[in-house]
């Protein structure tokens, strides 16, 4: 079932931001004080430096939940994006690459003061991890004033990133964006977004799983962090106990859906060489949260996820490079 | 034979620019008034409607000449790069790009009448095939005040961007790269750019082959329409009596060389599924250009060209993402 005319499937609200890569066999990143396949946070003194310090780079747009959203426009399916941007050049290129895939932003203009466009300068190492370090900037000042219910009134789910909460004035928006979704019926779900944001607000995120969440998404030392627990078959105790809808990626081994008949495991795409994870996550969210959309149970969901996964590990950048809905029609799931 | 301490192998000279890169499924470069798989050139007045009409993008620095520079330094080539770009953002990039590969760079820096860094709307179809639509800006703004001897002093090899000629003052500029060479015992290559720079500098072309030239740098398009013949069959027997070394591209069938003892084919690299074309031609210069500086015979340097622009039309853009060092020292060829 498509959504009907004027709904979209999921609208996302996250750090927009753009991603400036680099492939980094040397592994300068080490140099800079960054831990491996980690994140890291940066101020804007430390732009320069940081550039200076990369090899040649790719630039796109990035931004988790922002690759996500443009991972299910890629599916085909319908979408809105709420975020903060700078009015700079690399405002208008994040504007512009979601509005050109037809997404429907609804991007708030940060004050100079408020600073410039995020960026995140990700580090490739020749095993494919990806090492990063973000400057916030614009893209975390999203403010309870710049979320409108519009989009989220229209979506079937409103996805929420996780990242928004290390900025408090964010956490008083991600609680308007939550009641806006309750209000009409839309679901929540939230990305845990990485082990470290998990660490600095696990109480937050605990409170808003508890109470608001229907769909957690989440990798395996995410969700163990969230329940500091060691195992992740405690941690699915504990999301049965919640009732929440579930999903754990968990790199090449695939994902694990929480269901109400139990946990169900969905395989990993095979793919040839892996060239870049970054987006890996993302895509997994793209394609579960448009399956959910549809009406999918959550196991087909999730292979539509492994599909969308498959596809952005393959090259570098965390968006999709190819026709993701036709490989998903030839797939037989969409 | 590796270039002693200080020497460089290639220095290249050309049009500095920014590639702008969306997969264009639909086509919309059409609407532009644009010919597939052709370049075109447009005024600073249109780069909005440009940018607005494509999808989302990848940005990354480009230009023909330093795409063959960076493709030498991922060999792990010593080389240099002259050219002009503006004080701005995109200027800084191609700067920061070139030399954190090890490329000794000598970039002239633009006044703001001589317009913005160039940039390349580069729009790849289904078909890996690119529409290109280009503003020259500060790229082209290269004058004989702008050269200086240094770089191409130490060089084994200069070479040369056609498209440099698309305005009067580089070709005096040029002119001060040729005798430079010259004074210093570097080889002179040119690469003849695209067919329609061919018709528009045919005699230009013709006259610098004659007299200047070592080794000419083509497409099967690009030679005959610098010969006005037919067949390539003609074309090399011009070859032959002007008697410079050239070497033919001609896609999925390989590479031909006219050598002293007739022409040789040298196979394409096969490859899985070509994504983009893009840097196809300049990364086979790359290579090639980077053997005959180490003194391989040509068809062992058209092997190693080959193995580059194998490796470049397996992802976007036309700059190497893959250890070319590695990939050739694998192959035997370094």
């Amino acid at each position: 079932m498509k959504p009907g005319p004027n709904r979209l499937a999921v609208t996302g609200i996250g750090n927009a931001m753009l991603d400036i890569i680099t492939q980094d066999s040397r592994e300068v990143f080490r140099d800079l004080g960054l831990t491996k396949a980690a994140m890291e946070l940066i101020g804007e003194h430390q732009l320069q430096a940081f550039f200076d310090a990369m090899g040649p780079t790719i630039q796109m747009s990035g931004g988790s939940v922002a690759n996500s959203i443009a991972g299910v426009a890629a599916l085909g399916g319908t979408c809105g994006y709420i975020g903060k941007v700078a009015d700079d050049d690399f405002g208008k290129r994040f504007t512009h690459d979601l509005r050109s895939m037809g997404v429907e932003v609804d991007l708030a203009i940060a004050t100079a003061e408020e600073g410039a466009t995020g960026r995140c300068h990700v580090f490739i190492s020749d095993d494919a991890q990806r090492t990063m370090a973000t400057y916030l900037g614009a893209s975390n000042q999203l403010r309870v004033e710049d979320i409108r219910d519009d989009l989220i009134a229209r979506s079937e789910i409103t996805y929420i990133e996780g990242y928004l909460f290390d900025l408090p004035p964010a956490k008083q928006a991600v609680r308007k964006v939550v009641n806006f979704a309750h209000e009409h019926d839309s679901m929540v779900a939230l990305s845990l977004s990485d082990m470290f944001c998990v660490e600095r607000h696990r109480r937050d995120f605990l409170e808003l799983v508890t109470s608001d969440v229907d769909v957690l998404l989440a990798n395996e030392t995410e969700i163990k962090a969230l329940f500091q627990v060691a195992s992740l078959g405690k941690a699915f105790e504990l999301i049965e106990e919640l009732g929440v809808l579930a999903v754990v990626t968990r790199g090449p081994h695939g994902a694990d859906v929480a269901t109400v008949s139990g946990v169900v495991s969905v395989p990993a795409k095979e793919v040839e060489t892996v060239v870049d994870q970054n987006g890996a996550g993302d895509m997994f969210a793209a394609g579960f949260l448009y399956g959910l959309a549809l009406g999918a149970d959550p196991v087909e969901a999730a292979s539509l996820g492994s599909l969308c996964a498959g596809e952005v590990i393959t090259h570098l950048g965390a968006r999709p490079e190819g026709d993701l809905e036709l490989l998903a029609i030839e797939a037989g799931l969409l």
